[in-house]
């Protein structure tokens, strides 16, 4: 017989019953609590805290770790909770005249209003076939296939509308399909969503598709965030549990569902209004996304199920709108370059043939990307999430109470900084780690090798107790500051190795395009100090915000722009950089401040000299 | 508060549970019992009688529009029974040679045995693409996307068989698909199923796709039967009531499912064995098959929602065989000219330039297409299924314990019979009530315009209570005779319309083809002596018997079969006999036997002169 307790959450007061050996996190997701979890619940990572309240007593314990053996309250600190903060969406989205200077609108599903002609004995043709004859004549449209579900509704559909209709078709890679009918002429244009999946945080847009405008944008938290922080720690959760891909697959599928609701429910639409939705990930994340295991991506050779998804309708999958719209997934290139870079380059990087452009994207993970109109290369370094704020014990995300910037002055080390949104700090965001760095460094509190120096302890005090909104001061200890140099280290060595692969020099870089919601917090000059990002002039370089929405985007407003899409993942040359020794190599060289092969960074030899500094 | 009440079914011993007021009818097709209900419901059959036993009393009542007011015993007699007995399968299906003489095998559906090359990290391609290159290279199959359910299975199947499987890929209408896949070489062929969908009995065969064999056969009757007896009282079940479709849709699929189920139960087979089905029937069957309301094929101007209807996969209708098997319905003509004329037709009738052909299929309905290499043209009589038992009160279906044949002495009246598997007599199937009409006109016992003469009561008792198999006497009446001319004069009415509209005559008819059930059993000097058939030689005549599920088993085994019998639907000029005069007059003049124009009939004049007769 099986035993089942209660678990009583506080301060939420929700209540869960749930089996003897159930462990409180577990507990707590059934609950519908989101509790932090970057390390997937192994018990590593010391973020899902959580406090016992039994007979006046107050027991710290990990969520993880801890079985529910009886019935039991359970106080949940705001720290250790996936954040219900809004996740600050990138300011650059979709320009407009960018799109209409490439493409024309010819979303990839429109509504088409047709007048039959009345049926009588002797003009009997069925209802499909009068219909497609009306598309052809009136719209131009041919070989329209229709769902099954269309059919369905079609007969009644074309009566109560005396024989004129408004049909929504979706095309797309080459198909066509009628998948809705309205009686009459539709009040509403068709909507599309565009979805950012990124393990971290998910972004997404809705558009008009008649207008071709984005009337609304929404963002959260990955909910697969409760299940580990890192693309690794999920594959490993998907793999190791059973209903680990389902509950991974349900996470982001909540996700995605509760933005698209909230951007519904403020313009007044309804699930069915939107008939179309294409959406960017990385391979990892398509692959939880449509409920295809990623398990093999961990395990050498690192192979992905597919980098081209079929399209799915939106039932199959569980996405809240019309059931039977298409999902459409931007193709991958690799394992570990996935649609989001595909996106992302497509929609931001230009096809020059003269220029040398480097594409960055440093989210979760770190992905490059080098070449012209001629050739493309791409790798990914496994930077892992240090500057979304994991593995750092005062990161946090780019969230309202994130530090973004610090300032260490050089004689008292009092440390100044700058809140988003203002008020007291929870943490320190990448933008604030990267130029905290860097002060850290000029400062002399730690040394080129991320060393606490002597006098300066295990750890430096950025904000005390008292100024912070956590109730504990904000520290930094050493581990931090080498978890971050490793960060950094992949990202630089990913950049002189895919060079060096190409026979080509830093200098030969024409432009830099940063993509990532970490992209357009970052700030070109500390990145440099540090040695995160190549030293070229400013000028080169280029914010460009969420790259990967914006080639979504791209793809739901025009047919072609998605065909290309599809064309330019394969046209990608992937580059695995764990072959051979050269990234290790230039990993190590890069494992300090700004790289230990100093004249890679002039500018800053130049400026240590004008400044008299060492 | 709803009120329910306990119904218990004698003898089955079946008990259920149900909301007060809830018909004795329902209440049995709850408890899994079908009853008989040819008008659907509506309280003029009298077929669904069953017995209420209470207090020791026995009262009989209509199922249909008794409501269970209290907890009930109810006994439900034989009679009353949509019958378990099988149905007699035609002798003549697929005679192979014709088949091969003109199409080579290309089933809708086959399995691939690949061998892929080994990844490591120098070639790191996916496992989809890496299955579709080996496809390309080791079968010559380009192009085929991949079902969300097949991916999902991919990579786990890729590495159990060591990179070595079987992919199961469905071709058919210009596209191809992955549908599934197995670790290794698969031990078994790819089966597939094909469906002759009858308004009152279904036949299916098994098929071993690879040898192009059929294995196994099974026929029953349709379980839809219980909510109507013809496609129009089905029709209106559909509309008038609340899950009527639904209703209709799961007897329907529930019948196919048991055929099935049976045969792969004496194959040792399981239902994913089977990846393809293909599926005949006539146009309003069809619609209820894939749950599209044929509502307005009964109200002017007789519209079907389509003629071709889109594939589905076996999921999505709920088929028991491989959930992403694709089920491909072939094609209408119109709203009464359905899918298994054209299979029928494809399967049977020569395409030939100088002869003139008639394909007849009789049934519940009655079909008739006429017409060379050059042109077809095609009507539907409103024929009823009088020769297929309903409307006649000793009618049966033609099942074991039926008579198909019968002979009346001229001088002593006394009629001798066949039954169907030999014993004593159920009642009187199609060939024997055509017989018997002839018989009975020749005897002198009815005139011929169907009144029974002088001397004979209002009926005429073919077999005494003593001699018959339901314990009552199985007796003809003059109301009965009357529905048997109006359904023969029905088909000889459309067959003289429709040679009128070509400008044409019997006499230019080369070849009749007679198919369906009915056919395989007639007896076509009975049937030219009561003027259903024209009065054409006897070797001018063949029978074809299910020609529909020949049709579909030609699909089946051949993509170019397929896509031919798409384009004959196309081809064939429907001719709608409800518009003008003509079909009206023609139908007063053929209800008369055999006819008011005797000259139609020159063979039954000569033979009755050479009797010596009128």
């Amino acid at each position: 017989m099986m035993t089942t307790h209660k678990a009583t959450f506080l301060p939420d007061n929700k209540e869960v019953s749930i089996p003897e050996g159930t462990t409180v996190l577990k507990a707590a997701l059934l609950a519908g609590i989101d509790i932090a979890s970057p390390c997937g619940g192994k018990g590593t990572c010391g973020k899902c805290a959580v406090v016992i309240l039994a007979d006046g007593n107050r027991t710290q314990v990990l969520a993880c770790n801890t079985a529910v053996q009886k019935d039991m309250t359970i106080e949940i600190p705001d720290k250790s909770r996936l954040s219900n903060q809004k996740v600050l969406l990138s300011e650059k989205q979709l320009t407009e005249g960018e799109f209409w200077r490439k493409y024309k609108l010819a979303p990839v599903a429109g509504k088409y209003h047709v007048s039959m002609k009345k049926p009588d004995l002797t003009d009997n043709m069925n209802d499909l076939d009068r219909l497609m004859k009306a598309l052809k004549t009136d719209c131009g449209i041919e070989d329209a296939s229709i769902s099954l579900d269309c059919l369905r509704r079609l007969p009644d559909a074309v009566r109560k509308g005396g024989f004129e209709v408004t049909v929504t078709v979706a095309s797309y890679r080459g198909r066509s399909e009628m998948i809705a009918v309205e009686s009459g002429k539709a009040e509403k244009p068709p909507y599309g969503v565009a979805v950012d999946i990124g393990t971290t945080t998910i972004a997404a847009s809705l558009l008009d598709l008649v207008k071709g405008e984005v009337l609304d944008r929404e963002g959260s938290y990955n909910k697969q965030a409760a299940y580990g922080a890192d693309v690794i720690s999920r594959i490993i959760y998907a793999d190791e549990n059973r209903d680990g891909l389902e509950n991974l697959k349900a996470a982001v599928i909540s996700s995605i569902n509760g933005l698209i609701d909230e951007m519904l429910r403020r313009n007044g639409l309804a699930p069915d209004d939107v008939v179309a939705m294409t959406c960017g990930g990385n391979t990892v994340m398509t692959h939880l996304f449509l409920g295809v295991s990623p398990a093999y991506l961990r395990l050498e050779p690192y192979l992905p199920a597919a980098v081209s998804f079929p399209p799915v309708r939106a039932k199959e999958i569980g996405v809240g709108i019309h059931p039977e719209a298409p999902v459409l997934t931007i193709p991958s290139v690799a394992s570990y370059v996935g649609g989001d870079i595909t996106a992302g380059v497509f929609a931001t990087v230009p096809d020059t043939a003269d220029e040398l452009n480097l594409f960055i994207d440093v989210g979760t993970n770190g992905e490059l990307v080098l070449g012209n109109s001629e050739w493309l290369v791409t790798c990914s370094c496994s930077a892992g999430p240090a500057f979304e704020g994991s593995g750092v014990s005062c990161g946090a995300r780019a969230m309202e109470g994130a530090i973004d910037r610090i300032e260490i002055d050089k004689d008292s080390l009092e440390v100044s900084f700058s809140v988003i949104g203002g008020g007291k700090p929870l943490g320190v965001c990448g933008s604030g780690l990267i130029c905290m760095l860097s002060e850290l460094q000029s400062a002399g509190i730690i040394d080129r090798a991320g060393n606490m120096k002597n006098g300066h302890g295990p750890e430096f005090c950025l904000v005390p107790e008292e100024k912070s909104a956590t109730g504990s001061s904000i520290v930094i200890a050493e581990s931090d500051v080498k978890n971050l140099l490793r960060a950094k280290a992949a990202v630089f060595a990913g950049i002189r190795t895919m060079l060096s692969q190409v026979q080509m020099d830093i200098n030969d870089i024409s432009n830099v395009y940063i993509a990532g919601g970490f992209g357009s917090h970052i700030n070109v000059t500390d990145a440099v100090r540090i040695g995160l990002l190549p030293d070229l002039p400013e000028n080169k370089y280029e914010y460009v915000g969420n790259s990967c929405i914006k080639g979504a985007i791209f793809g739901l407003l025009s047919k072609e722009a998605l065909a290309e899409m599809d064309a330019l993942a394969g046209k990608m040359t992937y580059i695995e950089l764990s072959i051979g020794n050269q990234f290790m190599e230039e990993f190590v060289s890069a494992l300090f401040i700004p790289h230990t092969d100093i004249s890679l960074f002039p500018s800053l030899t130049q400026a240590d000299e004008k400044s008299g500094k060492e």
